[in-house]
């Protein structure tokens, strides 16, 4: 104990010198995992141990177990990162119904609001050169363009490479390099559907090693948002994976980004950058058992996955690196989520987060440089309702849904395998006036509720029930920005398309409800 | 991959130096849990990461993902370890019922038969001092002491530290020093069934370190059989320890564990032989789900738990550690089994197995010293039934049972909040004609049934099937040990109860078949 209260008064040292001696800020290096869950890493149980480069990145740094999203669901989990701010603040949600995951296919109409502010801009007003490589989410439409939003250059996709993927009854998804398209999903980048073939991943990973290289030479601090999507499916790898896992297609795509992650880390080794280039590594929401086995990942002993509430659905992965910053070999405790890497951004870039709005994200650099550990809530929101929150070890559930009836009897299930008797209910049931209450200390999995006559379930409700109702009662929601959809603003004619030909006629437009049923 | 080469030549050739150049045989500990679960150490994915030591031994020692007990249940498991045989041939199963497990209470009269020949009678013949600390269970009546069966030392108890509690209607259970009882649990052994609290784990950990000790200065080869209870209901841990742990009471226990085995492998160190002593870790069965949260460990992402032939009844954790000869860091993804710890061992003392009889066990120190990868079969009984079998990545099951109907409305549950259609039956169902298949790298959880229909079914199933049948075909099944039990063999007046005034008269002979319902 001693040496380590040394260590941490050292660090606290290398702290401080970091925001005044350095020439200038950190580094940012966000690397994004698609669908990838909490049990895909080798340090977090995977039994084939096929993350080697990731594990290290954590011996080398600090590993955070109870790392959350703020949505299961990609679109606005992913606002949520930039925004710092819950989707139901920010508009990522919907209103069409209760308690519905909404995102950003090809036919919505809403996007990142221009009213919020985005980490990339803010970081932008200190010098930052700002990229992001791989899939956005926030929206299609042109006033939604990363490069409107801090961003300045941007190799990605603006949706899920999903289908068409025959450019017929509608348009594939378009692939840009910063302000235009230059092809299309499943034409010009190619996805092979049968063998799972593509080659994206390296070429993400080239873009990442490019940026770096280029922004070290020309000594701007730079921050790249490495959003890769390998592990949504359709699941891909290069030719050079395929048939390497032990775990199938989805093994092979996680091998190939465990060795892309090692590659990047090493760059930036090799440029000497290390030391002042913090990197994150988490996932956007858990991984989605309803595509399992071949095409989803694993949530490791958590309860179901993508879509839900529980804690397959939005516990994360998370490891921080920083040699010479973060000590090696940590594993903090602290309750962290994808929100607080806003705000932890901003801070190591010198930067205090906007004051004229809610931030949900808190500092996380008193934990990462210091081993502090703050106290603080988790709020699991589904669409437009609080489903549940985490206070300490203990989780209380407001209300319980996996999905419909009618969505699971057609063999839609988000919890394959699993059925706790109440609790992964197929009704929405409400629970306000008794919370299902869990001790994820002891019961991780979500599989024991606290009996309701215990003393344990008093206490602990009391301390809850409060932060709840503050909550509630000062959220100022955000305008829903999921909820009309449209076929006419499809990617018809992005930006560029005359340039490549691929320019398609729009239907005229016909708004309309977006039908949301998880 | 080079470095790896020449570090696995480099050790091929110490291999080879400990049979021909070293003063003597290695050392053999073998650290064995009870009702560990594979998901209990951080180094296979336990959230709380409350295992620095353990995960340490892992870091400098060789892990095994895939490593099996040969029954879920502490008896026969403990039977197949000292015997390297299947409890189906060593006699360690019932036929009262079919697929029933069963166990060594205080009223079973039987328990290892002499003709039968154990792990430390031959390593005593090559001059190995033998010590067993902490729980035997293959038998308490006096032909099947463990100093009649190889151990020149004993300090623990025949039976598990259950109940009476109160010495009234039965005995309270003994523990013994050597070949006399030294006292009862619960009356001189005290585990307080409030709290938890007990000096069990410490008294173990002393012993262990008195006896290395002591062998080492007496320079003589040695094999410790350090087979302690604390994960095992009811569960304990000392003062010390208890309120420690994020994980409640179980995790105080694991703690308590976990800084025990710390302190062996440096006591190894510090006396110099580390280099000269292999230590396995590894645990008897799955974690007894049935009897969580508060007194059940964790099985990670697999299903069910002890009692049942799923992954999460018979999946251990498992680590080899030997400075010097069993490279850092490794990670081998052998089929490995309790039973090859028998065969292993003799053969880094040098010795071969018996040659007359069948040994199920095969010897591991290719796999550990040079890093090879053996084809073998992995067998899942309960009782006297083959239910599963796992030939690479693949398992097929047989026969599936998680637990009767019956016992299942008393609230017995042996796979709490998992439910996989057709597989985790409560009733014995067969499926010798179109068995289960499942892929545990893709599924280790096995959730996802392989369609009857595919091509890899038809294919996995060609190959799978000779070996059952061969297996089958030449099984000699033993004497079964566990049919009949009798209240006038419990502990009533073991040895030395005299000279401790703890002699009880026992009720008159009436022997009669055991009930095993599970
Ligand atoms: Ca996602
Ligand atoms: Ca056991």
């Amino acid at each position: 104990m001693e040496t380590r209260l040394l260590l941490l008064l050292g660090l606290c040292g290398l702290g401080r010198a970091a925001n005044t001696t350095l020439p200038r800020p950190p580094n940012l290096v966000l690397l994004l995992m698609d669908d990838m869950g909490w049990g895909d890493l080798g340090v977090f149980g995977q039994p084939s141990k096929e993350t080697p480069n990731i594990d290290q990145m954590a011996a080398e740094g600090m590993l955070f177990p109870s790392f959350y999203t703020a949505n299961p669901l990609c679109s606005p989990s992913r606002a949520a990162l930039l925004t710092g701010r819950l989707p139901i603040r920010n508009g990522f949600y919907t209103t069409n119904a209760h308690a519905r995951n909404a995102y950003t296919p090809q036919v919505i109409t809403g996007g990142i609001p221009d009213s919020e502010l985005l980490l990339p801009e803010l970081l932008k007003k200190t010098g930052y050169v700002n990229k992001i490589v791989g899939k956005w989410h926030l929206g299609h439409r042109p006033e939604f363009h990363p490069l409107r939003h801090g961003f300045d250059e941007w190799f990605g996709s603006p949706n899920c490479h999903f289908g068409p993927y025959d450019n017929k009854a509608a348009p594939n998804i378009p692939f840009y390099r910063d302000w235009e398209m230059i092809g299309r999903y499943y034409e010009d980048v190619k996805i092979d559907h049968k063998t799972g073939e593509a080659n994206l991943t390296q070429m993400y990973l080239q873009e990442a090693l490019d940026f770096i290289s280029t922004q070290h030479a020309s000594q701007q601090p730079f921050f790249l948002y490495w959003a890769i999507d390998a592990t949504h499916a359709p699941v891909y790898a290069s030719r050079e994976f395929l048939g390497t896992s032990q775990r199938g297609l989805y093994g092979d795509a996680v091998r190939e980004i465990d060795d892309s992650i090692g590659k990047i880390l090493s760059r930036l080794q090799k440029l000497g950058i290390s030391n002042n280039t913090f990197v994150f590594f988490t996932s956007d929401n858990g991984a989605a058992l309803v595509s399992g086995p071949d095409q989803a990942g694993s949530n490791g002993p958590f309860l179901c996955g993508k879509q839900t509430t529980f804690e397959g659905g939005m516990r994360e992965p998370a490891i921080a690196w920083w040699p010479g910053h973060v000590p090696a070999g940590q594993v903090s405790h602290q309750l962290a989520s994808v929100m607080d890497l806003f705000t932890t951004s901003l801070a190591l870039a010198g930067l205090q987060p906007p004051s004229d709005r809610q931030i949900d994200g808190i500092d996380l650099s008193p934990v990462i440089l210091q081993g502090k550990l703050i106290d603080r809530p988790i709020f699991y929101y589904r669409g437009n309702e609080m489903m549940a929150i985490r206070v300490g070890p203990y989780k209380a559930h407001y209300w319980t849904w996996s999905n419909s009836w009618e969505q699971f009897s057609q063999g839609i299930d988000f919890c394959p395998g699993q059925n706790v008797s109440g609790v992964t209910t197929h009704d929405q049931e409400e629970h306000s006036k008794l919370p299902l209450l869990f001790h994820l200390g002891k019961d991780p999995g979500e599989k024991y509720p606290i009996s309701f006559s215990s003393a344990e379930y008093q206490s602990v409700i009391e301390r809850i029930s409060p932060i709840v109702e503050q909550h509630k009662e000062t959220l100022l929601p955000g305008q829903p920005q999921l909820n009309v959809c449209d076929k006419a603003v499809m990617n018809w004619a992005p930006p560029g398309c005359e340039k490549i030909g691929k320019c398609l006629k729009p239907p005229s437009p016909n708004p309309h409800k977006c039908f949301w049923p998880h």
